[in-house]
């Protein structure tokens, strides 16, 4: 052992002042899959006081555990693995990180540069990996106990970590080479005695972190803001709340209380539910009723978060410009354009809390109330509607009501894609409760949902309910073990129609020669997954028992899997019966 | 419906030609995944009445399902999957198939070209997704009735079959864009009526193949090759044959009797086992014995396939030249260099079957068989050592030893890495049987292995034989589904130490404050999984039982996990022994 210096060789102080320099700018988790080549980060993280470490087995599955838990918390959180097909399991998580806009900082070991495309074992290119998916990229420089090499480390760090939280928050992807030895063996000569005196500064840091960063948010000058105002003074206006995890309700609120405009808040928007409804309208219905012919379109929209869920309210929007022109604002910190029909008239790159908090100041409310009033009556009508519903039919739209008005204030709902998130949007009634409500809407896949649900639960002591169909719940069946190995205690509602949900609402459905490459029945059972796994598995095949086992759960330790058997069939017209009752009333009006 | 039309609109039109180029040009098996963008696709294979469909879920495993079935049939098999982070499931097995030369032809659904960026739903890019790793990247034009895009369409078609067959073998990735109607729902005027008749062959193609496709070999040229021969005129010399699925194994072998060369033949090289032992002396011992200080270096060696799996084959390389500075001639028909401790003094870009049977005419044998005569010598005493080792102790050794002995002839076997391959290496035997071993050992990912292993399986009628640790086991488990719906029957062998077999040959393991996070207990009762895929699931712990279950599953249908505990701790112990009982008995002569 060199006991003259605190490092036994280069890797080790390396990695030390990497986890120092993450810990002093305020990480606080790191997700670790066992290897090899990355061990001198993974002693590095385990030797660490300040930092917890959640081990992981499939690096698909922990990328979407991080990026859930970033998705949670707003702060990055790094995965580490080793080199090889290792970093390409991570791929999937990093485009929906991208696209969804969370933080997540890639740590990738590599090989040393020399043995890249030489035949080398578990070497692979992994530069640029992720393509243009991430916000920035950056290869290290071998280690080396040098101050301007260490430095230059550190100030890495605080610009990876600058990256992924800036606007908009994303995916970092730092790639690492080490070469051995990779553990704390020591190495004569490989780190300088008296290192920590003659390069404190890269060695030891400073006392915190070492770059400090301030995130600037965009503003708008007053006159555009002015001429903003001046477009908003209307009665007929609507504020849109697509998916984001960085809207403020209150700010928002304060807007649509000012404006007097409604709020057609996707279930993802993080105005769905929640107190600020006292100041707000919050509308829930509009992917229903605004399918009727008889609704009259806006004449200004102020669009903020991502494209929402809900197809009816798009095409209304688009439906607008055709019947009225209507203004339509899209505002977007980044400057991106996510409007797919390419019908918004202002594109605003700017900070959408800040300015929503502007604009309450400056914009003045019309006299009349009548347009608003018409969405708080459509909203109580509806709302009934799907009461009814619910009592008369056990469908998927039943539970995903339910799931909103039994869950408890506060908790964390994780909504899978395909039919649940749209089910939410549907028959997810808003409520004052702080139910944080998460998806994967970047890229909506169907992967990593379990993993994704459960990183964001890990992230506080809130229950957390997973709502998931059968096809998504496959695809991720390795994010249980998260249960265990991370700590987590879920409520997991799994919808089966074994495969057949999407599908059914697509028009592919009428062709039934090959509908059955469409639909994807497996024939799973999916009780042994709570042997494997260690929980509880329980099946509810009516309102009641699901109310009883969905409570029951929700008061108890452990994690518990409801199973809900549907037929996607008759669940589809079921749908479209209730579609057809709400536009009958609507439009006959 | 348009009945003047054979087709109802453009993307009906366009996925037919797609889809019979495909099989004109010799393509029988397609692997899809659910997904609504790819539907045009989806319906014309499942239309076409000469290509098997095999449907999956989680495009991770197909991707990996697809690469096996290549690997095994030599054959490229398509992979379609829907838009989005669909697509970048596939990135692990496209990073296997580009290292291990295997033929992979990766089809991805897209958005039409505006939707890209625009908030589109489960639309990412897709270009260039899978960066360096691919041969070849293309994207279609959007669809249209037209006669020379179609035309194009199916020289593209044949190009990329072209290139994932060309040299070396690879992943071709065909992004595929597709605008709504995405089924064969008719659009007056989209499809000329006449254009059967106006454009024969962009729409109905040629009788056969649009395109006829021959291969080139790289050959050396006389004079090259008398240079080779002369320096193989010698008698230290060794062939040294790495993993491979393209390597002839008459072809080297001819080399070997002309040289008298002892083949060092990988497990994965399709040398260790088979026939043509009958005229080369295939050494499979060399992982232990050529560890012995004692061993005399060779004069010269040639290179073929990838860089070797064993360490001990490799550092004896590296030793020899420095002990003889030994002419190292590495073979690679695709110039590049595989062999990554760069000693080699020749790089041979040529066609290794070729060049071998040219070298075999042209070789000249050295007079002594001093040196082949030794390693035959080590050969029979170091398969005594194992049979005697496997007897005493019931370690993976042992199993390794018996999978293949009692192999029924022919079978495919499939290798995990970490342990299973290493083992395979150390303890099978070679033997005359025609045995097809594979593994990933291109990126050497633990990844995909279960699929791997099925889908090369599922080429063929031949008992199929899976060796899989349990951290492999739990990370592809998803990939069981084949079992069912790809209608495949495998002997899988679980070699279950809890997670803590690789990381015991690290210099890690003598850092007990930080083992913990290498060992990666998971604590895992597989049994479950033969209810959720409906295998059988028995335990074997000894090694009588072990070979009983063994034989039993491969003399009976279905599928049998035969899973059997080990001490991760014990077994590495007793390697350690057994290597140093190889090592005294090999230096004391």
């Amino acid at each position: 052992m060199n006991r003259d210096s605190r490092w036994p060789n280069r890797n080790t102080l390396w990695a030390e002042v990497f986890v120092s320099e993450l810990v002093a700018q305020g990480v606080s988790t790191v997700c670790i899959a066992p290897g090899s080549r990355s061990t001198p980060l993974t002693v590095a993280f385990a030797e660490h006081p300040e930092i917890d470490v959640l081990s992981h087995l499939d690096e698909r599955s922990m990328g979407f555990f991080a990026l859930g838990r970033a998705k949670r918390t707003g702060e990055p959180v790094p995965v580490l693995s080793t080199s090889g097909t290792a970093t390409a399991n991570f791929h999937p998580a990093v485009i929906e990180a991208n696209q969804a806009r969370v933080p997540l900082l890639v740590l990738t070991a590599d090989r040393p540069p020399e043995l890249r495309d030489s035949g080398a074992n578990q070497t692979i290119d992994q530069q640029k990996l992720y393509g243009s998916a991430v916000r920035w990229y950056h290869e290290l420089p071998e280690p080396e106990a040098n101050g301007r090499k260490l430095r230059s480390l550190r100030v890495t760090i605080a610009r990876a970590l600058a990256a992924s939280t800036g606007t908009p928050p994303g995916p970092v992807h730092l790639n690492v080479p080490f070469r051995k030895p990779l553990e704390p063996t020591p190495v004569p000569g490989d780190v300088p005695d008296d290192i920590a005196d003659t390069e404190p500064l890269g060695a030891t840091g400073r006392d915190g972190p070492f770059v400090h960063t301030a995130q600037g948010r965009s503003v708008l000058d007053d006159s555009t803001v002015d001429r903003v105002a001046d477009a908003l003074a209307t009665e007929r206006g609507l504020v849109v709340a697509g998916p984001s995890t960085t809207l403020d309700a209150s700010a928002i609120a304060a807007l649509a209380e000012a404006t007097g405009f409604p709020v057609c808040a996707d279930p993802l928007s993080g105005l769905r539910f929640g107190p600020h409804r006292a100041d707000a309208l919050v509308c829930g219905g509009y992917d229903s009723y605004l399918d009727a012919d008889a609704w009259p379109t806006p004449e200004v929209v102020i669009r903020m978060g991502a494209s929402p869920t809900s197809k009816v309210l798009r095409q209304y929007l688009r439906r607008s410009i055709r019947e009225s022109d209507t203004r339509q604002f899209v505002v977007d910190p980044a400057g991106e354009w996510r409007e797919a029909t390419f019908v918004a008239s202002d594109l605003l790159v700017a900070d959408p809390n800040r300015l929503a908090r502007t604009l309450a100041e400056n914009v003045e409310m019309s006299a009349s109330n009548e347009w608003r009033d018409r969405f708080a009556a459509a909203e109580r009508r509806y709302w009934r509607l799907v009461d009814d519903a619910s009592s008369e039919e056990f469908f998927e739209g039943t539970v995903l009501r339910d799931v909103f008005a039994d869950a408890p204030d506060p908790a964390t709902v994780f909504l899978s894609n395909s039919m649940p998130v749209r089910d939410a949007d549907r028959f997810g009634e808003p409520r004052d409760a702080g139910l944080t409500v998460l998806g994967n809407r970047g890229a909506s896949g169907i992967d990593g949902v379990l993993s994704s649900g459960l990183g964001a639960g890990s992230a506080t002591d809130e229950p957390l309910v997973v709502v998931i169909g059968d096809v998504a719940y496959y695809h991720d069946m390795n994010g249980l073990l998260a249960l265990s190995r991370c700590d987590v205690d879920a409520t997991i509602v799994l919808l089966n129609n074994d495969g057949g949900g999407i599908f059914r609402l697509l028009p592919i459905a009428e062709f039934d020669s090959v509908f059955e490459q469409f639909a994807t029945p497996h024939g799973l059972d999916f009780a042994p997954t709570g042997e494997l796994y260690g929980f509880e598995f329980v099946r509810a095949d009516g309102r009641e028992s699901f109310r009883d086992a969905y409570r029951a759960s929700l008061d108890s330790a452990g994690t518990q899997v409801i199973e809900i058997p549907f037929d996607a069939e008759r669940s589809h017209r079921f749908r479209d019966d209730l579609q057809k009752r709400v536009l009958d009333e609507f439009d006959e009006k």
